[in-house]
């Protein structure tokens, strides 16, 4: 019998470069929608649009690969259509590749629960430590198959299990897919963590087996290669992230990501305990960043090789801007009559056209071009200090970016 | 004493061609920041931005100028910041000429009281027949002088005069100003529209006399000439029409502006009320046409030279689209699944890009984008369909584009 889910022409991960003082390395992610030089932004394309940008603008932003989000796609427009017109990339108009994640996070962190640390999961299996359910409300219940919850949208019931999860997201097409995982409130009880770990690393194994089973019935059909990489959970716990770190490698995944919800400054340290423990050759994705510039670095640092994060386009869209000399509030009323740049030193297309008094002007008038302008330089900021990350690691100078940055935003 | 208010060397008007069998004229428009070719749609820039769109996407539109709004700048961000930032133009970064319009429609149509029938202006003036003031609230009111008025955004107390609408759009700096009118309501006794079409034409007399002040001083300081076009009114009544139109003929002014609130089926005939007593050699604008598409070819035909309107981008942001099949609501049902461009004839980087089915997503998810990738259809239906009626009027063959477009919007 052949073995299709090996035959993976069209995806492939090369490191060109490896720092020599720390993990930090450069690549080529080659996928069947283009290539991905690494360490790289992914930029945030949650419904299948990166809000308040056309493809034209993301491109000259300099973004490689769109990551949409599998439970927010399944609810709206739905996982058949997209397929049906040719995948996410052909469905937005997308020229590059892109990755989904698996739902998994939304799922768990739904509504309020995620403001409230999660609080509003449920989790009904045996031998499961109650998570806080101080609120009453309970959008989301685990149990082993999988979770049942209510949309956000119009509050029907669902359901999605790891294998749906894989069936959604090969419907949706995307170049990377991320298995399905359990999601730890930071509240959880230590005992719970280990539970979670352990239904998280379960369900991996269903999500490999579906997975290859959907290869083989797309590439039958000649369609291409669609990656499926890991998610490694552990919470803030050494030994557990350590132990998922090694349960995940030892599965058949084209490359790894890295979730969790964290504490100011967590980041690094758990980033090292996994990379530490994941085959150096294969790719490593941190879910959800935030919005901390110093944890691009001590990221790359450790390894990490693509990153998403939703915050800066969202900061953008309540004016809160980015610049070499640290972040600013464009709404402030400071800037109504300042004519120059958002910053001096940018090239996006928002600082070679508009002044910081047009963009204040616009933020405060409620116009929509103003979150298109804040918007365009917030994601040339991350995407292009990321793309100068990887030059700096080509070049042997990545100790003195990291100060300049880390300096400003500490 | 020489003078100055004659010195117009970077503004003209000039007619090149003349249908055979209609009143329409083709022309340029000559101003210090660019041509016009007319007929010509300029693009509604209120709060000095085109709603949703980059200046780029108004110029791929074909948007040739931009007209915002005196009364929302005077509010936010301030007229005499605009002119610091080095006017209209400058400050959004628009390259090509600007329009403003006098502030009078929109203190006139405060709020609530456009919808109820501008009911909610009350006249202080001596004689004057009083107008509906069913809804009590007063927003704005008039006497010979000027108009007193709260702010819709903080409801402060404002006023306006002949004199400070002209200060304020010098300030501003576009290269067309519209004198300051007094709109009257549709509801407004006959009586009353003689008061009201008097007063509009001693505030011309003032508009005109405050403008040569304001040209002098300009052009004192080697500044650009900004030109003054005055609005003629009247209401629905013929003997009015012609009698505003005759006394704004004996003015010294370099256009002119036809005002009005309308009902459907009515703007065409006032408008060959007027255009056959204004000056042939100077330009015509339709203030503020409606969305009507026959409108266009009927006012055209009357010797209009341009237009503006928001309504086309403001029904695209409620998915209210144009083709040549007439109007369709992208958010409807059964353009979910539809894979087609939202117009097969349109050239619009909307329908070269996007599916019918993208924008229905995009727009019943609250996508920002969804909204721009709307406005420039829309805003590109119209600016282009002007833009075919040019040329119609040059290949002789107006009545046979005209015929197209009646018969689908009727």
């Amino acid at each position: 019998m052949k073995q299709v889910s090996k035959d993976r022409r069209d995806y492939s991960f090369k490191i060109t470069h490896q720092d020599s003082s720390t993990s930090a390395r450069v690549g080529v992610l080659h996928t069947p929608h283009g290539d991905i030089q690494t360490p790289a932004f992914i930029v945030g394309g949650t419904q299948a649009t990166v809000k308040a940008l056309t493809n034209e603008m993301v491109k000259d932003i300099g973004g490689q690969a769109v990551l949409a989000n599998t439970y927010h796609l399944m609810l709206r427009p739905g996982a058949e259509l997209i397929e049906k017109s040719g995948g996410l990339a052909k469905f937005m108009n997308w020229d590059g590749p892109t990755f989904t994640d698996s739902g998994g996070f939304q799922v768990f962190s739904l509504g309020m629960a995620y403001k409230k640390g999660i609080d509003a999961v449920a989790h009904s299996s045996k031998g499961d430590a109650k998570q806080a359910t101080s609120s009453g409300s309970q959008l989301a219940k685990v149990d082993d198959d999988g979770v049942s919850f209510r949309s956000h949208l119009d509050g029907s019931r669902l359901r999605m299990t790891p294998e749906s999860s894989m069936q959604l997201q090969w419907q949706i097409g995307a170049d990377v897919h991320m298995a399905f995982d359990e999601l730890t409130s930071p509240l959880a009880e230590e005992k719970y963590l280990r539970i979670a770990m352990n239904r998280t690393h379960a369900w991996a194994k269903r999500c490999v087996a579906e997975h290859q089973k959907q290869w083989a019935e797309h590439a039958k059909q000649g369609k291409p290669y669609q990656s499926l990489w890991g998610v490694v959970q552990g919470a803030r716990n050494k030994d557990l992230r350590i132990e998922s770190a090694k349960f995940m490698a030892s599965l058949d995944l084209d490359g790894y990501g890295i979730g969790g919800v964290f504490e100011p400054g967590e980041i690094p340290t758990v980033v090292k305990w996994v990379c530490d423990n994941l085959p150096p050759e294969k790719p490593r994705h941190l879910l959800g960043i935030g919005s901390a510039v110093s944890d691009l670095f001590l990221s790359v640092e450790q390894g990490i090789d693509t990153f998403d994060c939703i915050a800066f386009t969202r900061q953008a869209r309540n004016g809160s801007l980015y610049t070499d000399q640290g972040r600013i509030n464009i709404t402030n009323k400071k800037f109504k009559t300042d004519f120059g740049p958002i910053d001096d030193n940018c090239s996006c297309y928002t600082c070679q056209n508009y002044s910081r008094a047009y963009i204040n002007h616009l933020l405060r008038a409620s116009e929509i071009l103003g979150l298109t302008l804040a918007s365009i330089h917030n994601e040339y900021f991350v995407v292009h200090l990321v793309d100068r990350i990887r030059q700096s690691i080509i070049d042997g100078n990545l100790q003195e970016l990291k100060k300049k940055y880390i300096d400003v935003y500490k």
